[in-house]
């Protein structure tokens, strides 16, 4: 049984996503970010990082969504979901896992919590008009990456997918949405007609309409 | 044979040391970052994010550093440098690399191109003043971890360690120095005598002095 600490919409999204996908068993904790929840003393023996999401399964607290991510793939091997070891196409899974986080991910973050990266909140326009254009260059690579691949990896659903349509949705505010980028915003509108991305929404309370 | 696209002391720092560790054949390639080579067309078709590293093995091109680290220790599972599927340290495996890569490497990465993240010049001071509590926060964490473990992991060497030194190494002109953390610097202090520290380093013009 796997327990996953979330919070609709946050980084446990794509966690969750794969959990549905591989059919697993699980409960959803709910980290009560309103009243910071995530830096209690509690939250913080699993997470010393304090951020959502952690998965425990066996006992042991994993942190880091991308992380989560390979340990659920990785459990379920027959699903797919990451290629195998002596695969060509694995080290392109972990490639494109690493840019999604360490790039999108990383930018969304700066955009939707400019005050924790400047020390004057008067400057804080400048830091968002910045990250805009900074998010639309990574959205502007992976659309390039979209124009002969049906997937990331190419013609297969990888958990890849899952984490990108996670990071779409979260961009869709920003000034350029993932939906004015030709190739990426067909490939979202095909995932959003999966039926694991259909459910998880629906439990999670996302809209899934700005797709279609 | 390795085709290591690098420049001394950047993010292709980690993927050097393992290749060394691992007794690899390897060639090193220079990318010309005073000549913004990185951005060239031709680099642009192995790494369409126009970064450093990428490497080249088997004609195909993999970027990202984290991803080119897992892809060593995977064709070389003989080394241990990744625990193994299967193993409970492995999930902590990717936990602490995505931790390192997704938080402290890219608040660094904030702190050295802030320009890239404010569209006022003016207010660079502003962006890196933060940048240093981001950065100063994240190795708190990593202290805390290294207080009860030789390594990352616990007791064992692993790719982890070496992405760690390596940002360790960027970090030191960070207001916060992670010498000043006390685990840590214990910790580097033995890194930097290991082996493959020590011939990386030379290799790169990096000085260990600062952890002696
Ligand atoms: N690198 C982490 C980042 C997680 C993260 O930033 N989570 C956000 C929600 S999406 C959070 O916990 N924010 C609350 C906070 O930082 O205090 C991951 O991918 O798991
Ligand atoms: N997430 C990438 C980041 C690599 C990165 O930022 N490399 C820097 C050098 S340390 C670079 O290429 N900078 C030049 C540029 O961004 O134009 C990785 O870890 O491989």
């Amino acid at each position: 049984m796997f327990k996953l600490y979330y919070y609709p919409n946050n980084a446990s999204l794509a966690p969750h996503f794969l959990l549905h996908h591989v059919g697993a068993e699980y409960d959803l904790l709910l980290v009560d970010k309103k009243s910071n929840s995530q830096k209690s003393a509690e939250y913080l023996k699993l997470n010393p990082a304090g951020r959502i999401p952690t998965l425990v399964y066996n006992e042991q607290a994993i942190f880091e969504s991308p992380a989560i991510c390979i340990h659920i793939c990785e459990l379920h091997p027959e699903q797919g979901l990451i290629p195998v070891i002596g695969d060509s196409a694995r080290p392109l899974f972990f490639q494109w896992l690493a840019f999604l986080n360490n790039t999108l991910q990383a930018e969304l973050m700066v955009r939707y919590y400019p005050h924790r990266h400047t020390n004057d909140e008067s400057t804080i326009p400048n830091v968002v008009a910045a990250q805009d254009e900074r998010i639309a260059e990574a959205l502007s690579i992976i659309n390039d990456q979209l124009e002969h691949n049906d997937y990331l990896l190419g013609d297969t659903l990888s958990a890849c997918d899952y984490f990108l349509f996670m990071l779409a949705e979260w961009s869709l505010p920003i000034q350029r949405s993932p939906l004015t980028f030709k190739h990426l915003a067909s490939y979202l509108n095909r995932l959003s007609d999966h039926p694991t991305v259909k459910a998880v929404c629906d439990i999670e309370g996302i809209d899934l309409t700005p797709f279609k």
